[in-house]
This record gives structure tokens, sequence and C-alpha cells, in this order.
């Protein structure tokens, strides 16, 4: 084979790559958002079937040999097939590490393994999912085991979602942010603010509904690309740059979830809808790592979505949709009612300061599941027992215990860290940003243009065309360092606690 | 190929059509309730590749030995696995009239024609979309010759919907229904009656999905086998009993629209709903033909929904979604309401007397496109003269006429007959079901299972195990009258109008 051919057969490929992606996953976010509840197994079922043809399509010599002849032709090749050659290349090293019956069944397990834990998150019920885990487990332990021996396990599957993350470079990550941050959240804890008044009116789902609409606009997200869903679980989802669907859940004791699931899935999307045209429909058309992506929809979320500057155009916008909720509220009251920082159950609802610790538990249990130091009978205690120690709460039961994440039933073990990485990414290009940007005055007027565009030249324009070992130095301004991270948290929280 | 060869290929090959016909199903459902408006791109792009997979799984000498080796061994062959390969027979048939890159392209010419429809119906612009139906009229008709050069290219199609339905069957069908119901469509537009206040009255969107809710329960439909969207044009979509759509759409002047909507596709559903189980993913688990399945959902849809007894349980319901717009209605002044009857515009909303003749129009307008003898261009002037013609009314707009149904624009060019076919055959069902069924007291109780039980062990059940000419006798009592139709409606009418 030669160059040319394997570059028209990477073109072909591409195609029919594409094609099946895409199918897959508009049935995940169907099934997920307005399928009738039975429609797990047929859809189960495509899903198989798709999965097998993908398969097939991949992990066959021919497409070994056009790997091959491209990578070994640098010179002569352009930077986005070679780069699109590269990262198929991973995948297909990956696929041929285990027969297709074995990534199909697994593929109709985590199909299975997302209805059951939905229902058992419903009846807080962990031995309903615990065997879908246990499956699910093994399966990822021989996965990592088979992909590289000479590593642990865990590292194996951390480097899936966060291409360079180890144990060794985490572990003091994490330790850096427990130290630091326990001793800040144990004084605000001591100053705990009551929850004022107005939080506690009820937001019917009809008018969440309409006020979502103007944070997506608000957001700069444009609905005729994207488009927003209800699950159990927020999510996003992207084929392509006009397509791409995120979900949010709305509670009537309280806007602010709903809210921040759609500012931080409008910032997964807003990396998703500014990849660069010529990427589209093709394997580099994707946020490039977890964590890089983690560190766009938390920078939207908590660096700007809660920050004193953007009260201003949220209270405006509030004030229309909830006029009589937000009646007398002023900007000052809202910045304090978003941040109020209390340890809490629920990671997606936590703020900003204690956040990172709920990653930092599921952190520590996934270690010492894929380890196999931890049975997966003995997870829901150990997770009780770490939300005791760390944050210092009781988990009352599973539904806001340990069946809260969705991400273990769709195999995502490994994936957590990203969250807690993505934010600490965010605050460094904050710092910047602010050289090139006048943030604060442009969030002030409801203008996030400036913002996204900044994110957009530095992040989300290149898709997965670079790597985030030569994305990041760039935007962040050098190389991770957990110190900025937790100063930044404790200067923010320091004045709003008067500490 | 021996028989026992022929059938576990017959078998496989239905697995995988089963997948890819599961994933463009819910691919176009997607597309057509909350896939965002740009998306239509890239899922052109995965809905071609999966048709050219469909097709050239189905295009082979393997699948024709196959079809043959079964086809040939009818005796030793059960009934089931017969009826399958009679089935994929036709469609294999079919698939072999058009090279691939025909079927492809006319695949994607579809996909973008929808989309192009929508935007050419909200602007009631005909030149939008004129061109697209050009090229499907164009196919369509090279299509019908190829298949059966013998035959009229109308004949072929209205087969494709109807089998054995034919110009010389319909022309006099619809020229009794034109020629018994124009009197008195006359004699009740001379008692117009005027639309009660209530009706009037604002029916906010919120409420009417709780009310559809309701509907859908009166109707017996189980929301965890199929999900309500909401589109422009009212659909069912089904890939398996477990896992149907139906969808409706919402005006805020009016309840009626909506609801009949949901009645009518809920008919749809409960047919796909009620097929037996071991029929399932396979080609059998489908409403046998359009004539069957419009039999059933106008069923629900007219007579149950529109009948006097009906009104019990409605009322009732809508005493409770809407109670101040309900406030002080009886029974009687709803029945009169939902049967008004007024030569109208638009054939979802028709009332049951006129609905035929919007039906009629469509037939004749097909069948000259068809033949050749009207230009794609003069359709509109076409439309709104017979519009004038049969029903008297004027069209002011496109929006309002010739662009308010979405069948051409994904080549269904034969469908529209099955509605009046349906609508015939379900009144002479009326009648067999009487001497079983206590249907007028048990609809009055709100419990409608018996009606449905009756229906699912005449028609549901089987799928399209059995043909039409099969079933239809023993559900009809006989062969279709166009009389039996027109006498009920008939009937009805000088009863409501006192004629």
């Amino acid at each position: 084979m030669n160059l040319t051919e394997a570059i028209a057969k990477l073109d072909e490929l591409e195609k029919s790559t594409y094609a099946l992606n895409h199918a897959q996953s508009i049935l995940y976010v169907d099934g997920d958002t307005v399928a009738p509840k039975n429609s797990w197994k047929g859809r189960g079922m495509a899903l198989a079937y798709l999965t097998e043809l993908a398969y097939k399509q991949l992990v066959n010599p021919e497409t070994g040999e056009m790997l091959e002849t491209i990578l070994q032709h640098k010179e002569e090749t352009d930077e986005v097939t070679f780069r699109k050659a590269e990262l198929l290349k991973e995948n297909y090293d990956e696929y041929n590490i285990l027969p297709m019956e074995e990534f199909v069944a697994y593929q109709e397990l985590t199909n299975e393994s997302g209805a059951v834990w939905h229902d058992a998150k419903e009846k807080s019920d962990w031995d309903l999912f615990a065997p879908y885990l246990d499956k699910i487990v093994a399966f990822r332990r021989r996965f990592a085991s088979l992909k590289d021996p000479s590593k642990p396990a865990y590292d194996v599957l951390l480097d899936q979602f966060e291409k360079g993350a180890s144990m060794e470079s985490l572990d003091p990550f994490f330790r850096t942010l427990r130290e630091d941050l326990s001793p800040v959240i144990k004084e605000v804890a001591a100053r705990e603010k009551p929850v004022p008044a107005f939080m506690k009116r009820p937001w019917s789902v009809h008018d969440q509904r309409l006020f979502s609409r103007k944070v997506m606009a608000l957001e700069g997200i444009d609905p005729l690309n994207c488009t927003l869903g209800e699950t159990e679980h927020p999510f996003t989802d992207s084929t392509n740059k006009w397509d791409v669907r995120i979900t949010t859940h709305y509670y009537e004791n309280d806007p602010f979830s709903s809210m921040y699931s759609v500012i931080h899935e409008g910032g997964h999307a807003l990396y998703e809808l500014n990849i660069r045209d010529d990427l589209q429909f093709s394997n580099l058309a994707n946020g490039v790592s977890m964590g890089v992506h983690e560190s766009q929809s938390r920078f939207y979320e908590n660096i700007i979505g809660r920050s004193r500057a953007f009260c201003t155009p949220l209270l405006k916008i509030m004030k229309e949709v909830f006029p009589d909720q937000m009646k007398d509220i002023t900007e000052e009251e809202l910045y304090s009612a978003i941040n109020l920082s209390k340890p809490s159950l629920i990671r997606t609802e936590a703020d900003e300061l204690t956040y990172s610790l709920h990653v930092m538990i599921r952190y520590e249990l996934e270690k010492a599941m894929i380890a196999g130091d931890l049975k997966v009978a003995d997870v829901p205690g150990e997770w009780n027992r770490l939300y005791k120690e760390v944050l210092g709460v009781d988990v009352p039961d599973h539904k806001r215990g340990v069946l809260q994440d969705s991400h273990w039933s769709f195999g995502g073990i490994g994936y957590f860290p990203s969250y807690a990485l993505g934010s600490a990414y965010g605050v460094q290009m904050l710092g910047q940003m602010e050289k090139d940007v006048d943030v604060w005055t442009t969030v002030e007027k409801g203008d996030l243009a400036p913002v996204t565009a900044w994110l957009a030249d530095k992040i989300h324009q290149y898709g997965s065309l670079k790597k985030p070992q030569d994305l990041l130095p760039a935007a962040m301004g050098g190389s991770l360092d957990a110190k900025i991270y937790t100063n930044y948290l404790k200067k923010k929280f320091s004045e709003l606690y008067k500490l």
C-alpha cells in the first residue's frame, strides 16, 4: 500500500466510522432522554451490531497496513491526516487487545447496566447495580492488564481519559487539595450562612425550562446547533459541530441545580461547537481529553458562572423569568446564594470549594476497586466512611450516596479525576485570559463572546488535532500547579466568608 | 444451500437488518423531534451509510439463493419463517430494481427534502420545496416503471402502501364518497353551528401536555413502551413493541387538534404494541399495510374518539386538566363541539364527514403528477382549484394548502388513499365488533380494553404475518363496501345536524 492509497483508505474508513459513531451516539442520547423505559432491549441489539461492524472495519490487516504506511511517512503527510492516523492507531491497538465478542458483550453489558443503574438509583438499591459493576470492574481490569501489563491497571484507565495522568501525579495533586482546602472548609462551615429565604420559594419546571433557554443564550449557544434535553444525570453528546446535545435535570425546589448543569454542559458544548470546520466528521472533531473538556465546562460553571460579575446579567434574566421569586433580591445576595459553601452529599451540586474532595473520594475508591483491594459489595460502606471522614457528612441512602453518579454504569472508571484536573486547568487559564481580555467587564455586561473567543482560539478550534501537552501550557501559562487552584479557592471563599 | 442453512442465513440477516432499521428509525425520530435544526447534514451522512449497508446485505446472490430455497420448500417450512421469506423477497426484488448508488442518493434526497419541507411550510414558499418534489416524483416514476412496466406507475406506488390497491378500484371508491357525501356536506354547511364559546378559551401547552398523558392512559397506552414527542406533523414510529414513539403538535387556541393527533397516533401505536412477542425484531413486527394501519388509527380517532359514548370519560379528564375552560360544559355540548362539520383547509384537523374528500383531492393530484399530466410547478394551482371545487374553500397560502402535509417530502406518494380506505375498513370492523363487544357501554365507562382486545385479536397480534386479504374479510365481515362507510357518516351527521 503506498501513501496515496493509504490516505484514500483512511478517508473511506473515516466516513463509515463517522456514520456508525453517529448512529450509536444518537441511540444513546435518545435512550437517555425520550425513549420509552422498556426500549433498552431493542436498542441493545442495535448497538451490539453497530459495535460489531465498527470493530470489523477497524480491526483487520488492511487497516493496520494503512496506519503503518501513514505513520511511517510523517514528513510527506499533512498535519491533520497524520494526527488522524495517530489517534486511530490508539483505537486500533485498543481494539486489538480483545476479541470482538468480548467488546460486543461489554457494549451490551454497559447498555443494560445503564438501565439498571437508573432503576437502582431510583430505588436506592445497591444490590441491583452491584452485579453489573462487578462485571464492569472485571472487564476494565482485564482490559488494562492486557493493554499495558507493565503499568498498574488504574494508571492505564486514567490515561484513557487524561493522557499521561497517573496515580504518581494525582496522589500529590489530591493531597495538596485536601491539605490546603480542608482547613478552609472547616472555617467556612463554622461561619455557616443560612439558606436565603428566596431560594426556598417554588420554582416551576415550566419556568425553569424557559430560564434554561435564556441561560443558553447568555452563554452564547446557538439552539440551531445545540438542543437541551432532560435526563436523570446531565451530559453532553456531540456528533459534529452542528449537532450537539446537552441535558439537564429540573428540581422544583431549586433553580440553581439545573442552571449550573446547563452552564456546565454548555461549556462542554461550546468546545465541540467551536471545533474547526475542516476537522468535522473525523476523529479529530472531539475535545482532546476529558481533563481539557472539564476545564471548559467548569470554567463556565464556576469561574464565570459563580463570579460576582456574572451576577449582573444573571439577576437580570432571573427577574424576567422569576419576577415573584427574585423580587427585591440584589446582585450581592445572589452572589452569596450561589456560593454558599457547605459539605454536602451530591457532587454535581457541590459548591466550588468542596467539589474536588467529592472527586477525591471517588478517586480513592476507584484506585482500591481496580487494585482489587476493595470488593464491589464493600464500596457503599467505604463511600459512606470517606464522606464522613473527608467531608463530615452522613450519607442517608445510596441514592444520594454511591449510586448518585452514572459514570461507573457506562464503564467510566478513571473519569472522575478529570473533573478536578479540569477545574485546576481552568483557574490557570483564567490567569492567562485576564492578560488578553477584560474578563469581568465583559461578563458583567452579559457578553461572554470575548471569553469564548479566547478559549476557542487557545483550545476549542483544535478539537483533537493538538495533544493536551501541546495545548495546555500555552493556555495555562505553564504546567499544572495545584497551588494556583487552591489559592484561587482560598482567596474567593475567604472574601465571601470574611475569614 | 439446503433449507437448514437457508433458515440460519435468514435468521442472521434478520438480526443485522433489525439493527440497521432500528438505528435508521431512531435517527429519523430524533431528527424530527429534538435534534438541532442544523443536524441534518451529519444525520444524512449516517443514514446514507446505513442505507448502503442495508442494501449490500440484502442485495447479493447469497440472499437470493436463501430466499429461493425457503420459498421452494413451503411444505417443510413453518408459517412464520415462510412469511418472513415471502415479505423479504418483495424487498429483495425492489432493491434489485436499481443500483445501490441510486437508492443511497434517494435516501439522501428524502432526508434533505424533509428539512427543506419544514422550512418551506414555515415560509409558505412552494418554490423552496418544488425542486425536491420534482426529483422525488422523477424517482418514484422511474422506480415504478422499472418495477412493473406492465402497470400504470401510480398503481405500482399504490400497491406499496396497500397491497392490491389500484386506480381501477379507487376511482369508483372515491366517486361513491364524493357522490354520497357532497350533498350531506352542503346540507350541513347550510345549518352551520357556531363554534361554542368555550373552544375559544386559551389552552396552555403546559396543560395540554398533561392532558395528552391522560388521553394516552384512557386509550390504554403504556408509557413504559410508548412515549410522546412533539413535531410539526404528528407521526408514529416503532422499532419493536417495547419501543414505540408517537408525536403530536400543540396549538394554544385549540386542544382538540393535538388530542385527536394523540388518539390517532395512539391507534397506530396500539397496533404495534400488540403484535405477538414471537414476531418481534423481524420483518413481521410491523402493521401489514398502511390501509390496515390507518383503519386502526382512524378507528380510535373517529369511531371511538368522536362518539357520544366517549364524551363521558373525555369530559371527565378535560374537567380535571382544564377546570376553568370546561366549567359548565355538558357531554352533549362536547359531543357537538368535537363533531362540528365544516369544509376546511387542513386534512388532519378535518371533521369526519369532510375528511375523505381531502384525501380524494390528494389522490387526484398524485395520479396526475405520476402520470406526467401535472407539473410540480402547477401543483399548487391545481390544489387550490380542487379545494374550491370539491370543498368550496379558498386556500389563503401554501402553508395551509399544498405544503401542509409531510408525505411527499419523504416520498410517500400513493400513501394518502390509505387514510380513506382505513376509515372505511374501520366502519365495517365496528359492525363486526358490536356483535362481540358491548362497545358503547364500555367506552362510556372509559374502559377501552375490550375494544382493543377485539382489534388485537382480529388484527394487531399478527403484525405482517397475515396478508390484508386474509385479515380484513373476517374483521370487516366481508369485502370493502364504500356504501357502508358513507351510510355511517350520513346517519351520524344527519342526527347531529338534524337533517
